[in-house]
């Protein structure tokens, strides 16, 4: 086994991915020496004890963070800036503070200003999830073979960067650096718009008349089927991604939208050719997935 | 085992559907004596033989329907005016004509004209498939427990409605009537708008600069991946559902697109309320499907 990387891990949030860090870190043995948690609700924190997924559950955010070498925050980005500032003066010096937050620009925009001297800010974002959300939908292998991605600031302490790479190594994860501006225009088009559109296109079709949506129900294996799976997600945590990331996703939603009345356009106007040019692309795109294993 | 339905049923078309159809025929024995076939080119036709799917395989049209008590258009939607009226005068008296296209008003208009006195026209549409195309990509089990619709026009002979209700039920089908209007609405909604915007979103992706695209590939498993299944569908297929099912596409995609609108303004106007109240009523409806058994 390798050396234990961290003497006590404290978890803010004990959701989906919280929860699944808590489960790898138990199976694992590598990872901390003790973890720690907390959560908002006293509900989940009697969950969290039930599943055994900390060693202990603390009711203060400085009590969970101030004898904890590694905190990582794993609530909704909204909430960070709030947290950052109560845990801030808590926290020891030495300790490396991370998260698992889907936008990076935002992280450091809310949390930076918060960490004092001698504190190790490496914003991260395990690539992972399922629709399920809460304590008990996670699960061990949840990283396994996905991609992390950190953004540390530039003259983040390399050592630090270096543990917390080697937390999401030891999780099963792939870990690159990237520029958080660069994160979040790649995560606005390839998770947050597509989610835009899943909760959209249910609206849409609620919208409509009730024998229509009756039939949307049953018929739905013919496309529409693939579209809601991930509108199952958490509303809370997707609120806050869609107000934090909100430049990029603009962007990506407003070229999204020029596209899709553009072939509305060719619809209209029976442009069978352009129609044709941006299927093949589709399929083109479909086709790299699969020969990058991706599909 | 039942009577045989059908003497002679002859395919137009041998793609996923026709290759499908065929395979049933031949596992159940109990739908046709015979199953002839033609397709456009020589190469599918070929093929047709080599795969065993048809007792007999012809080039030209007239041939191929002169003979059959069932005649089956599966071709895409776009082709049907042309091969109606190529195949009408040969048509037997008391024949049926059916066809499984994925738009049924066009159908009527396309076909309906070239339908001699004493033919029974009787359209449909098994609402089955996959993201594959041709005569390889066809299975035995493609209809079971799918729908079928049936759309005959009024005063439609209700024996021959009833034999082609039969046709799908020993394929495993669940048969419905249904307005062609409605159906087509139905189908904009549930099938040919998400189909738009998977191909849509790909074209979005693939506009990005190399780099972002390249990310895009790698992290598609946070949502994009879900998009580009379907986008790896046929693309004359798709092309001439899109023309052929112009009116209801335009009004559910312009219905669409000014949703995508409403939640970008919420975006950039900070409205968490709304947000979570459209991503409430798409977790609601992922939960309808779930309780269907649709999902």
């Amino acid at each position: 086994m390798h050396k234990v990387l961290f003497r006590r891990l404290a978890l803010i949030g004990v959701g989906l991915i919280g929860s699944s860090l808590a489960r790898v870190c138990h199976v694992r043995g590598d990872i901390a020496a003790e973890v720690v948690a907390t959560a908002r609700t006293a509900t989940t924190r009697q969950k969290v004890l039930e599943l055994g997924l900390a060693d202990k559950v603390f009711d203060s955010l400085k009590e969970t963070v101030a004898e904890a070498d590694c905190v990582v925050l794993c609530t909704p980005v909204g909430s960070y800036g709030e947290i950052a500032s109560a845990i801030g003066p808590a926290l020891s010096i030495g300790a490396i503070l991370t998260d698992v937050g889907s936008t990076k620009q935002s992280v450091i925009r809310d949390v930076g200003p918060f960490v004092p001297e001698g504190v190790h800010f490496v914003p991260g974002h395990p690539i992972a999830g399922t629709e399920h959300s809460g304590p008990e939908a996670g699960f061990a292998d949840l990283f396994k073979g996905r991609y992390t991605i950190l953004t540390p600031p530039p003259g983040t302490d390399e050592t630090a960067v270096e543990k917390v790479t080697e937390l999401w190594r030891r999780a099963g994860s792939i870990v690159e650096i990237m520029e958080p501006a660069h994160h979040d225009r790649v995560m606005a088009i390839v998770s947050h718009l597509p989610h835009l559109i899943a909760f959209t296109i249910c609206g849409t079709a609620d919208d409509l008349e009730h024998q229509s949506m009756k039939d949307v129900l049953r018929f739905a294996a013919s496309g529409f089927r693939d579209f809601t799976r991930i509108a199952a997600s958490d509303p809370v945590m997707w609120r806050d991604i869609f107000l934090n990331n909100r430049e990029a996703l603009l962007e990506m939603t407003q070229r999204f939208v020029e596209d899709m009345t553009a072939m509305a356009r060719a619809v209209r106007w029976g442009e069978a050719e352009y129609i044709v040019d941006k299927i093949e692309r589709g399929r083109h795109i479909r086709k790299k997935l699969i020969a990058l294993k991706q599909a």
